[in-house]
């Protein structure tokens, strides 16, 4: 049995896999802030799914774990988790000896890549695009997690659409993700709520100009990351995850629309039916966790680096 | 003694290679126009190549042809070759009888991506931006050709960067292609000459503002496909080759410029250290015929077509 952590800012999402692929067990948790409680609610999550009915006697032979920042070489240590308190941490070499396996780390929206991926249970090649505090993208091509020379490929957010576009956190003005992701257009409409993107939304169903606009940057972003992927990369499909797909059809039908405007000026871009290559992934999904199970179950951490 | 053929809208580039990947001998020759024409065309380019000093008596074991067009599943025949007055041609059945080896067609783009890759000498992967007529670009990942789902990856010329920006002739507003294709950049300097790019530049050097718009715009354009490249597929290298690239460091001076702009703006840009990684593809390099021969080289069509 393999097991696979989504480790993420507010919540941590565990499952146990078989060796078919098989999803045996799943548990969620609250995620601690910062190193040392990060470690406890990896071995928290793990000694909940060993309780779970019909995993007792159960032996874990791999844990893999997916989490927001990024996997330096070697595939133990995180860096810049900033949404977990995290600066740098040896995740593997803290966790590995109370748990008895070996332990993978994996950056969050790469494993939910390979999880989706499982999860549709098709061949050929894949994005997923996570709409979360940020935006950015994982491959898979035939199966395998696509990184690229210094891990990076898919930072879709940080292309410019628009000279005269929102300054991006990152420095630059008018970013895919300066329009789509949730802490910028959170950031924009200024106003007090849990789910300020749902807001946003509902202002906008409700006349709110200033939602409006913020609504239609959204889809104006989250189209134009599509259709990077698919220029870029030539995608079979873009499948949207990640916390603003909460949203589901409201999110999906604009996108549609945007898709639907830009390929209605263009023969080129409609000869590339993006919005046929779309889809959403369904609510509560256990991809990400599922992909990281598949990761921590990699033999060889250096094969597995080279090739995804 | 493989061989590969660049055929250009001008002219043809032909190339002998040695099992060991060495040149052994070139010859140029203009491109006919239309169908039967660019048949005559590679007829006459290998007949040549076998006249050449020092391949004498030598037998050529494939022929690989590099084309500007769509190249079908199967690659013999080629589709929308609009600058050589072809629609829709087998060059493979064409020619093959005649020259008595296996025939294989390739995107000139992507020809040239694994011939750069080749010259390069060196391991990893790699973008290469070919800027002429149009702008698209191919990729080289640990040695092999990367088409994507449909053959379509690396068509970042269609990506839109300004909203208000020149109208494509795909129908897109703000393409890159539309600030930095030698066929838009011509169009909208709409002054007679044979070499209008450089005319800009010459135009621009000596103060003509119009002419200022267009080439800033140009390495604008050039500077933006390379971050879609790096951000998207995280390449170690984007290699600059093309018809424009025939200005040299003029253009590539521009493009530098635009890049530490933006990288200046941008901690995140600069991180990707982006002026380190472009370089330009010398004049007169036999890449694409190169390449041609690589891809004509390939034992099995279907190994070859889905890994490269």
């Amino acid at each position: 049995m393999r097991v696979g952590l989504d480790v993420g800012g507010t919540k941590t999402d565990a499952v146990a896999v078989t060796p078919a692929g098989e999803i045996a067990a799943r548990v969620r948790l609250p995620t601690g802030w910062g190193p040392d409680a990060v470690v406890q609610t990896v071995l928290d999550a793990v000694a909940l799914l060993s309780q779970e009915p019909g995993l007792a006697g159960a032996t874990f032979s791999s844990i893999g774990v997916g989490i927001p920042g990024q996997v330096a070489p070697g595939a133990t240590r995180v860096l810049h988790a900033l949404n977990l308190g995290v600066d740098e941490l040896d995740l593997a070499a803290a966790v590995a000896p109370a748990l008895g396996a070996p332990v993978r780390v994996e950056n969050d929206v790469k494993a939910a890549a390979l999880g989706a991926y499982a999860l549709r249970g098709t061949t050929g090649s894949m994005a997923y695009l996570n709409l979360g505090t940020g935006v950015a993208a994982g491959f898979v091509f035939d199966g395998e997690l696509w990184r690229g020379a210094r891990g990076t490929a898919g930072e879709v957010g940080h292309v410019s659409i628009d000279p005269r576009g929102p300054v991006c956190k990152c420095g630059q003005r008018g970013c895919i993700e300066a329009f789509a992701g949730g802490a910028a257009v959170a950031e924009r409409w200024g106003r007090p709520g849990a789910l300020p993107v749902r807001d946003v939304f509902d202002a906008a169903d409700a006349g709110d100009a200033d939602a409006r606009v913020l609504r239609d940057g959204l889809a104006r972003g989250v189209a134009s990351a599509v259709r990077v992927l698919v220029l870029a990369a030539d995608v079979d499909v873009v499948v949207l995850g990640g916390g603003l797909t909460a949203l589901g059809d409201r999110l999906l039908g604009d996108v549609r629309t945007a898709l639907a405007a830009s390929a209605s000026d263009s023969t080129f871009l409609r000869s590339l039916r993006l919005d046929d290559r779309i889809e959403l992934l369904p609510a509560g999904s256990p991809a990400a966790a599922l992909g990281a199970a598949l990761v921590g179950a990699s033999h060889d951490p250096l094969e597995a680096l080279a090739h995804g």
